[in-house]
């Protein structure tokens, strides 16, 4: 019998414990011992958690102290208090399993360090219910991976697919998404694109071995897509996503984060709603997509349970990052200013004579070649210049956005879309 | 290090031998150890292998009693040869990797007995590159499964996204699949749905314990689709797939295979051309996808080295078909007649007075509710009833059409494709 602890029991604390009893009977048979949550730890034990049928504290060393506990799940949320609860349980030699992404992103080099001898599993960190880190771990170990694309938040996706479906504004479908509990009182950590990059830094560290924080990388989010960057994408048979992207470049790597243009028949822009999708190309596979739920609490326990009844089947059974040591030439994070993309702009120009120029010379001057332009009418005194660009580099379209915004013409700060 | 031997260098065989020399760096990273082909074994030796770089025989005995490799790759083909082959294998104390569907097909519970404590793996026998076995067995575990729906054969995907897209007739298109060498000169494996079958019980096995071969389950093939139907298909926002479905119905599970009318915007509908996909629903999961390449040497070949990889890790670290022992309450299979769909029936019928009301007659009498009718000319003197359905059991649909069939002014057997 394995004995489980749960830190945690949120929504989806409590479904591993509903998912681990209702379903007993095939994990069970599946796992060839019986897995049982033996007891739980949450901060507030004011709440009536009787229905959960486990013994409850207050005190994490309750679990972590328990000699008969042989995993114990971690879903406390936070970064640095897990981080501590976590690594006194692998001290114990407890397996540990955890959805915490947050956690991943800023310590999973250290954490696999000291996992080395000791299960540590993180399924359901990344996309919820998609096993998208068994498939890039074990499924695609033979390739090198040219590229991964993820729509891997469903609250963008949501608001992105009801913006495009719908014709509704942002500031709407927002709202919208805030009533339906898609949405966070405050917005930022998804809207911004930042719960996209913590679980991009988990999958990049599988796919390249590459360790980079947050910080490093490049992170936008959706918040300045309007109708029109919309209508501009439909009418060039595009869909706007918010994507985490990781990409090979000969030794280098780069990983951003932001709201994309991509063609309309590629697999990756038919995820619709709040369904997470990740694509994978591999250098031998070619490209391979997984599909799924990427939040809520069954769907997320449903990840968790797995990596339980695979702890139970085999213990240890592979590097958590899923290398046993560095590649040798290693690969390095590229400089976000080195990126090259096309990219797609609007601008918002006073109506005069002469601005088109104005502007196109500007792009002359930082050598950025222009594929298309469209103007449209965007009150009786202004209009948008849609301007789409062939490649160019990051650092080129910053510049070149600094000086399109200081024109006395321009009346807001660009708004640039990246074309992948 | 790790020593491989392979059965069989054809495109797949040789596909492993250069993934594993040109990916190297990425694999040896990865599994901790260096895995390297020892020997090969082959039909034919005046081929001219030395490319390969391997001792290449013609004598299965070459690799199974060399001392030296640890892992036997199977990729001979057939059913009764291979499975011989591989139990020796097992018997001498190495590990198996086979991507041999028709094998599994047949003997994979024997296999499963031997296999008990040495590795037996097979990703690349279901779907080519794509991960399913692995997610199914591992990434899904917490799961009961309540349904299966894959796009597993490439051929008859490309065949029906032709005829979708360009309306291209069933002969037409089939010729053009075996000129760009995607069917076989006979091509009754693929189109007959035999293909998809062999691959169905493979996961049947892993999702619901069942023990069932092809002789069992109910398969049909896309011979009979015409431009009528495709037409009949898009007018009521449907796409015509070949499925294999397993689903679970109470203590029963039923499989089949056949063309399906899918609505346009499920996802499994938006697989097109040679791409293969999996639908799997689980019970706490909800719907999770799997997408890519089918078949093809590379795309084939990096689920056989994953596999070797796996082992290289860990050795033998899961049951070979999911269940470590079998659930109490087994699931049985459901017999095909009792299988439960909607049905459109298209119906060649001379035009004459009092025809519809002799066929609703006939309908009426086996209990068969209508959905709906629609009436299409085809040539003077004859008329296309295209007829839908309401749920009804295959049973009482097989019993319609041997009626309809019979009756003198129906001019040919009644077309029948279920509804999913």
């Amino acid at each position: 019998m394995i004995k489980v602890g749960i830190i945690g029991l949120g929504t989806v604390g409590s479904s591993v414990v509903n998912i681990l009893r209702e379903n007993a009977d095939v994990i069970s048979a599946r796992a060839g011992v019986e897995i049982v949550v033996k007891s739980g730890v949450v901060k507030n034990l004011n709440k009536d958690r009787t229905h959960l049928g486990i013994k409850i504290s207050d005190n994490v060393d309750d679990i972590l102290d328990d000699e008969e506990i042989d995993v114990v799940v971690e879903l406390m949320g936070g970064v640095e208090e897990p981080f501590e609860v976590v690594k006194k349980a692998l001290k114990n030699g407890k397996a540990v399993v955890t959805a915490n992404k947050a956690l991943l992103a800023y310590h999973r080099y250290e954490l696999a360090d000291i996992a080395k001898d000791i299960a540590f599993e993180y399924e359901a960190s990344v996309a919820g219910g998609i096993p998208i880190i068994n498939a890039l771990r074990d499924g695609l170990s033979a390739n090198h991976i040219e590229s991964i694309m993820g729509i891997m938040n469903g609250t963008c996706n949501y608001m992105l697919t009801k913006m495009t479906n719908d014709g509704v504004a942002y500031d709407t479908i927002l709202k919208e998404a805030q009533a339906l509990g898609y949405a966070e009182a405050d917005p930022t950590f998804d809207v911004g694109g930042f719960d996209t990059a913590h679980k991009l830094l988990i999958l990049a560290s599988i796919a390249y071995g590459i360790d980079a924080k947050p910080e490093d990388i490049l992170i936008e989010g959706i918040e300045n897509i309007s109708r029109d960057d919309i209508a501009f994408a439909k009418e060039f048979g595009y869909v706007i996503k918010l994507l985490g992207i990781a990409k090979k470049d000969k030794n280098e790597v780069e990983l951003r984060v932001h709201a994309s243009l991509i063609k309309k028949d590629a697999m990756i822009a038919k995820i619709d709603g709040v369904m997470n999708a990740i694509s994978v190309v591999g250098d031998k596979v070619g490209e391979t997509l997984y599909y799924g739920a990427g939040a809520g609490g069954n769907a997320t326990a449903s990840a968790v349970v797995a990596n339980i009844i695979d702890i139970a089947r085999s213990g240890k059974s592979k590097p958590m990052l899923g290398f046993d040591k560095p590649m040798e030439g290693k690969l390095t994070l590229k400089a976000a200013g080195d990126i090259e993309s096309k990219y797609y702009l609007r601008i918002n120009v006073s109506d005069k004579i002469g601005v088109l120029a104005r502007i196109t010379k500007i792009f002359e001057e930082n050598s950025i070649s222009i594929e298309a332009v469209l103007q449209r009418q965007s009150c009786t005194q202004s209009a948008n210049l849609l301007i789409s660009t062939h490649k160019a580099y990051e650092h080129d379209i910053q510049n070149l956005i600094s000086s399109i915004e200081k024109l006395e013409f321009v009346n807001s700060k660009p708004v640039m879309i990246r074309i992948v």
